[in-house]
């Protein structure tokens, strides 16, 4: 990882060490990026015993928690650090006095302003894994909670950040085939239902929205694996199609129980079983944390493999970009 | 409202007023249940300064956020009071000291006796609303808020619950016709997208996973209104099913600003504008916690009617109760 990456984080963590108190922390941004928190949120609410939550920034921003304040850890993040939603609600916690950090791509950004504490991520091909978004990401919170309550175990999970790079690379190849054929034969599906919880509910609902709605205009829908029973499950046949992450973390169980029901009545499961990856670049105590964004790497490259096989290149948009809004 | 119910909720709301700190409410439940405490958080957010957060049953479980402990507020809720995730999510707050109170419909069922406090709701055409499930979970929140901070605005909002009987029905009159005229258009639609945020999200989850996937096996996919420019709403088009709730509170920006996008770009939009509902039943200062309610019944009207055109009643299920799963 970069000095000024490692720089930026510790600044932002000696600010959180410092706070009185923290009653609550809240994650704030707006799809893949929102998304792209979820784990985040998950590892404290399995470590930390200061409950946390997420929002979308206009939900936030409008909702106005009353909570919200010098007790508060707001961490937001916009690749571009333009999305004015999110750069609002940076704006409204440090003005109630909550310790801000926003992540982004972009330094001098508007959202970088906003924030107390910016962290820059690198963005492309060459960039080194550990120094792209979910590194980043990860090194800030596994950063926080070895202040916060220190810890060998958070050691290694810092240390583990700079095993990402091959650990994807593993994941990668080990579904190279699969993403083909699968690529292949969904090309003409209008409809793919994902499926997920806990430190991977973010990965199937960024590929839901982002990923099919977002750059193939295909028709989709996430749903938590622990809500399947209680309604979706009904809409499983033969010829639905599905996407489902069994997680390798605490909620496994969930997803398990899902998969196992769904893949009864529906012939069209995509699997992406986190508990068969290749992660001995990853320290075994924190594996759990970092198996979603193995998963991730693993849904990237279906979205990659689907858009060559549509001819519907992932940068076209109708909308986005292309007019106010 | 029927004098036992009240006797329940207010045994549960003593227990509230004697903890010594609360720092944490969680709503805990699954599908239906959940979304319909979804309002209950969005009231706590905006008006404790506790924050809240909601978790479907087993994902409570299997996460076991740390925090959870003798200063948390756990509110869980099952009709049936069977449903196996919500009584173990009610164990397991209780084990580890969490105040618990569980509505369901079922006296003495496995939920009624994990929860310290259970509180019961009435269920059927011939129940006045105000004892029903929605009419009791609002006594119950503005009852704590009255006790956590007492204020004229919950004293009112404690009596509006006996007017949303009326207000209920004012809404269903109004959207009558349009009820009926989209299920009969609308009848052979294959997926139909539902919108919505702050306290009218539950209501748009709960559309679309309950009433269209569960009981109409129509494919179906929530969004929120804060998430549709950052996503999804590249899958809008001229011949896409929308269903949108304009709410009445915080964040009708929100919905307004979706709304105004999407009906450019699809003419297939069913409107529900809660600022359009007569709720003279219900007290001004709370009237924008109250319309996500009569959303609701209007919903359910859409469901009802939809399920006549198609000759598909609600209450038919392939798996639900059918088998083991």
């Amino acid at each position: 990882m970069k000095e000024a990456h490692v720089v930026a984080i510790e600044a932002a963590v000696k600010a959180v060490s410092e706070m009185k108190e923290i009653n609550h922390i809240y994650f704030v941004a707006c799809g893949g990026s929102l998304a792209f928190m979820m784990p985040a949120q998950y590892i404290f609410d399995r470590e930390l015993d200061i409950p946390a939550s997420f929002y979308p920034s206009n939900e936030f921003v409008y909702r106005a928690p009353k909570a919200l304040g010098k007790n508060s850890l707001v961490i937001t993040c916009s690749h571009s650090g333009n999305t004015p939603e999110t750069v609002k609600a940076t704006e409204v916690a440090r003005e109630k006095g909550a310790v801000t950090i926003a992540l982004s791509h972009l330094e001098g950004s508007p959202l970088w302003n906003a924030a107390e504490y910016p962290v820059h991520y690198d963005w492309g091909k060459e960039a080194d894994p550990s120094d792209l978004n979910k590194g980043v990401l990860y090194s800030l919170i596994f950063r926080i909670l070895n202040t916060l309550s220190p810890c060998s175990k958070w050691e290694k999970a810092i240390k583990s950040v700079d095993g990402l790079g091959a650990a994807i690379e593993k994941a990668k190849a080990q579904y190279a085939d699969t993403v083909r054929e699968w690529g292949r034969k969904y090309k003409r599906e209008k409809l793919i239902y994902t499926m997920g919880s806990g430190a991977s509910y973010g990965e199937a609902y960024s590929f839901a929205i982002c990923l099919l709605m977002e750059m193939q205009w295909i028709n989709a829908s996430c749903i938590h694996s622990g809500e399947y029973f209680h309604g979706p499950f009904e809409i499983t046949d033969f010829d639905v199609p599905f996407i489902i992450i069994l997680g390798r973390g605490a909620t496994r169980h969930l997803d398990e129980r899902a998969y196992n029901f769904c893949r009864k009545y529906s012939n069209e499961i995509m699997l992406v079983d986190e508990n068969t990856f290749d992660m001995s670049d990853i320290d075994p105590e924190v594996q759990p944390y970092f198996a979603s964004l193995l998963s991730g790497a693993v849904l990237r490259s279906l979205a990659d493999e689907l858009a060559y096989q549509r001819g519907h290149d992932l940068g076209v948009r109708r909308y986005m970009w292309k007019m106010e809004y």
